[in-house]
């Protein structure tokens, strides 16, 4: 119950990835027949994978190795791009440090001002206030999709609209939405979108960045000696994160991981067919779950909005208890739920998501994430409303934050 | 016969890779038992990696997306971590394009000042010139273990001599030796060294970089809200090139690829225990392909030094004809060879290598590299000994550079 963490492999994936493991190894970039077979395997997935954003134009998805580099790769590429004239970002308080930590140190180290969108109590960036943000210096907006502690999802298309007329950059890191709600890159408006293959049924170590681009100047991207400059179609110059090769063409060096690249069109070939029909399921469980809780614990709050939401994800606190505690006692009866993001675990800071909805430290501190996703059945979800209740209960007994 | 450009991945390492693939999935950092269960494996395969260096310290591994991403790291993260005080790279003329497009994009956007080294006829480097262009600005020091296109050694001990002698960082791009050559970093005495997955019968999207830092450092990255500095144990700082959550001890973000690490595990473990007698075999086959090319055919060159050279790395000059006509009949009776490095095949350039070698444009054009692996036998190099004479011949016979 932890799959805005990561899921496992789906099996169809796995076979669909097998040869490239096994007899079909050629270097893309070989041009000889080797070479020839496995760049024919990887165009044809990178075809699917646009197939999933309803692009016509799959040379605009740039394979990475992880959701958390096409970020990186966007954050940065647009500033160093243009750090000459311009030194201003806007995103939000809510976003994942895949987000954050690129921008900090961008502050820290280049100069770079960052505005950080405040969002309100449903955890919702308010467009007029991307609006009042942009300045002549702004570079480069990122709004996450959906948020992955909450699974609130940003009113994206709204904000694209503000970012094309003051020919802003608009990126938005779309990890968590990406297969499980549709998107239409056109229609949401966006410059640059980051996926994540492992959040998606296909495995951890391969990820994507849409980038909009015309045709004409990756052709000369592919053929200029220094390869490090990607125009979009406003213009608006982006640089490579990763240098080297002219793979990509020209705009992510390194041999291409052939086989997670297969793996990832087979998983958005899959995401695109059973889309509809899982998140109509999840959504049962997930309401079942919310239900069954507000029924039976008392103080128990759902975060988040009540529709504007992934079907998939629930956030909840407990009050008068910690969830170290509840997630240790969860685990132990095998159920894999979590504190929030997975990536700052261990941390044992409070989230800054539920911060900056307005949560309350005590609120938030008992808090968890129930992320579901293809393996969880009805059963789970029963399982989960049995041993909950009276897991809470004991907790909130040997708590001073209890008020008993 | 182009294993330098890539390997299939070995049997068993796709064997050891298959479980993370299927059943364990979770994310290492995860703190639920799914999650520790990834985390205890994904930490036994940075031991097995570090044995290959004869390293006492796994920590200093940092798992990459690839070869290209480490080299990319190194240089990068030493340059925008001193950029404010120094600003001096020395690199030689014969790198990978891994080094050599990170460090011109320095150059262009941010004011990085390059020295080039020059090599001698068979492709070495001169300590002595290492130590000619060390300023009191020079941050890194990069030479490369051994050229992709020639397979010809650096001396590398002699130049981590001289860096440590300035402070000066120094890093190698170990792509082409790790797995083929012993290596034991602390004697190399180098600060960082990349390798590739691909290169050693691992898959494609795998990578590490070798960081010297003493322990407390890490501790005290991990620790910092930015975990953006790493600092050396010559306190050289060092900047993330991927930021966001804390992975590999906050020095690389995203999700770890747990299936790939653990197989790079295996690839390593098993070319530390096999290497001394493949390397044996295989100079064994590569003699006798240069002594057999030597006796039948005229006018035919092997380049490079002829003994500090990789034993499976052939990279040999036909006069009076192109090298792409030779590829592309030699892959018409199955043989995979190439003109040189796969990342910039395509590009119709002549090889940078050579040039920097002295041998002219004309010769330089006739050029293959032949680089042999686990796969080839002694039948192969009949075959191709067979089949090589009357094709370069045949291409003479029709080129108007052949002087008839």
């Amino acid at each position: 119950m932890d799959h805005n963490a990561t899921t496992p492999v789906d099996t169809e994936v796995v076979n669909a990835m097998m040869p490239f493991l096994r007899e079909i190894y050629g270097n893309p970039s070989s041009l000889h027949y080797f070479g020839q077979q496995s760049k024919k395997f990887l165009e044809s997935a990178r075809i699917n994978t646009a197939k999933l954003f309803n692009l016509q134009t799959p040379k605009n998805i740039i394979f990475t190795s992880c959701g958390t580099e096409s970020n990186n790769m966007a954050i940065k590429g647009a500033a160093f791009a243009n750090k000459d004239t311009k030194n201003h970002i806007i995103t939000t308080k809510t976003e994942h440090h895949a987000i954050l930590e690129p921008c900090a140190y961008l502050t820290k180290y280049f100069g770079f001002k960052i505005t950080y969108l405040p969002v309100d109590g449903y955890g919702l960036v308010n467009p007029d206030d991307v609006k009042k943000a942009i300045t002549p210096k702004t570079v480069l907006i990122s709004i996450m999709h959906a948020n992955n502690e909450t699974g609130v999802i940003q009113p994206l298309q709204e904000i694209s609209g503000i970012a094309k007329e003051y020919g802003v950059l608009f990126h938005t890191d779309a990890v968590q939405t990406a297969g499980k709600i549709p998107i239409d890159i056109n229609k949401l408006g966006v410059d640059l979108l980051s996926i994540s293959g492992h959040k998606i049924y296909a495995p951890k170590g391969i990820g994507a960045l849409y980038l909009r681009t015309d045709s004409k100047s990756i052709v000369s991207a592919k053929q200029s000696k220094i390869e490090d400059i990607i125009y979009t179609t406003k213009k608006t110059k982006m640089h490579q994160l990763i240098h080297g090769g002219s793979h990509e063409s020209g705009r992510r060096a390194g041999t291409e991981n052939v086989p997670y690249i297969v793996g990832l069109g087979k998983a958005c070939e899959i995401a695109a067919k059973n889309m509809a029909k899982e998140n109509e399921r999840l959504l049962k469980l997930r309401n079942k779950l919310e239900q069954g809780i507000k029924a039976t614990i008392p103080k128990a709050n759902i975060n988040g909005h009540p529709d504007k939401r992934l079907s998939n994800t629930s956030n909840i606190s407990f009050e008068g208890i910690e969830s170290e505690g509840l997630l240790f006692l969860l685990d132990k009866e095998g159920f894999a739920v979590s504190a929030g993001s997975a990536c700052t675990s261990g941390k044992q800071e409070s989230s800054h998501v539920l911060a900056a909805m307005g949560i309350p430290p005590i609120t938030a501190q008992g808090t968890i994430r129930v992320s579901l996703g293809h393996q969880n059945t009805e059963q789970d979800i029963d399982d989960l409303l049995h041993i909950l209740p009276k897991t809470v209960a004991k907790l909130r007994s040997i708590s001073p934050l209890w008020n008993k």
